[in-house]
């Protein structure tokens, strides 16, 4: 395994790949690598010759009030679990080598950023797709892998890739869950022992909304209300949202009609987990 | 010469010409194609394996008032010319193939694009870098091919190119003039017989104003005070702007202490014309 901090030993490396016409994949990540990510580059490893993992905490993502000095680090845990799942290439650049003295250039998706997580993180998925654009102009991957967990991200990413013709295609990946059903996600780490029980309140809505659209429930307001109720119970929960969208827009309905997320974002305690669901109607 | 309307079409060919090795160049165009045009071409056939013309006039940055229904197409003229200059691939896709039904994916350049031609045109850089990145995507040239008359548009795509990791290198090529000294530009054509002598009043007061520099004369308000009488001179001509910029951010500078751009927007008459001069303080 190579790990690559610059921009031109990645692309050096990619060179060497490409001449030999091997299929690349790449799976981005923010490091502090858990079961999900690991879960993507497995999948990345049984699909592509050669299996490139990014790992750079993306300070244009983070809000200045968020998390972005304790966001979890541990670079050599990470390239422990990249050696083990057979990773060919680490790219970890710093600061100074993805955004130098001066970055002027952003990418925005329209519509389908300013709501959700976008509401209360404004600029956050500018961030996502300017770093996400760099690394794919970067490492050039015939694949790269997003996990269903962060459904806002993945379809904004699959957006910019159909928008600006990005020569490759994103593969989603199930999202991994604790035997519990917690969603695996590096802020997991925040929550305490009282904190971690009520963080399944998530999850526990989700089920319950996704079992009302099998009975046929259809009313958005309705199945909202009824989570929102389970999740109220929680004392550390504070709903940031919980909305039902449709796939490609990820824009608000009120009956469900077509396949659907559930999507939800939920403070319990200081961290603030992300969760969703696919629903369809019945038949 | 290979015409392909089709992304997919265009694609299919460069990743034959990939597989061999070869350079590719990128002349990106909106046709009308003029000397100032084909002096780009013949520059990339002589640097470049394999010489793509792209032909699209962009809606995306044309303003609500200005000429995209009246902008100069002949398409057949323009194959003519590539088929003479020896261009490999002509890609010229329409709306549909461009833009599709929704696109929602733009790119900004923040700092270098509000000013200038920015000011009256407000979008219309961030049309031509979305535009741009997406031909970058398709093609994927090594280079690409930009006339320095349009010293905003390159120094905005430069910096693009840079904060987004492009993986080729744009190769500005000098203004065609005319003998008297007009900038070529597709524009030109909506001048009439008694503009069009008026129109040499850019390239007049450019020089006018180097020659001032020349002469040590370094202050940014009296060359633009002289230039303004000359052009002031013209019944037909009604300034946008004149200004001198640094080269990298295009800043306003007061004083002339290293290489500037000094470069303005005039309209003669409907049509709007831009030029711009280099100067640097005399040793």
């Amino acid at each position: 395994m190579i790990v690559a901090n610059t921009i031109a030993q990645a692309r050096q490396q990619i060179a060497d790949v490409r001449r030999h016409g091997k299929t690349i994949g790449l799976v981005p990540t923010m490091g502090a690598l858990h079961e999900g990510h690991r879960a993507l580059i497995r999948r990345c490893r049984d699909e592509c010759d050669f299996v490139v993992v990014s790992i750079y905490v993306n300070p244009a993502q983070f809000g200045p009030k968020e998390d972005l000095a304790a966001y979890p680090r541990d670079f050599d845990a990470d390239c422990r679990a990249c050696r083990e799942d057979q990773v060919d290439l680490v790219f970890a650049p710093n600061d100074e080598e993805m955004y130098g003295q001066s970055h002027l250039a952003w990418i925005d998706v329209d519509r389908l950023g300013d709501h959700l997580c976008g509401r209360s993180r404004p600029g956050f998925f500018r961030g996502v797709c300017t770093a996400v654009a760099k690394l794919f102009n970067i490492i050039a991957p015939d694949l790269a892998y997003f996990g269903e967990k962060d459904a806002q991200q993945l379809a904004i990413v699959r957006r910019m890739v159909h928008d600006l013709n990005f020569n490759l295609e994103i593969r989603p990946c199930p999202t991994v869950r604790t035997a519990e059903g917690l969603a695996l996600s590096s802020r997991n780490d925040y929550l305490d022992d009282k904190q971690r029980p009520q963080a399944l309140c998530l999850f526990e809505a989700l089920r319950h909304g996704a079992a009302m659209v099998s009975r046929g429930v259809l009313d958005a307001q309705a199945i909202i209300g009824e989570m929102k109720a389970l999740i109220d119970k929680q004392p550390a929960a504070r709903i940031d949202y919980i909305s039902i969208v449709d796939e490609e827009f990820l824009q608000p309905v009120t009956q469900i009609t077509a396949p659907c997320l559930i999507a939800l974002a939920v403070q319990i305690g200081a961290p603030r987990l992300i969760d969703n669901i696919r629903v369809a109607p019945p038949e």
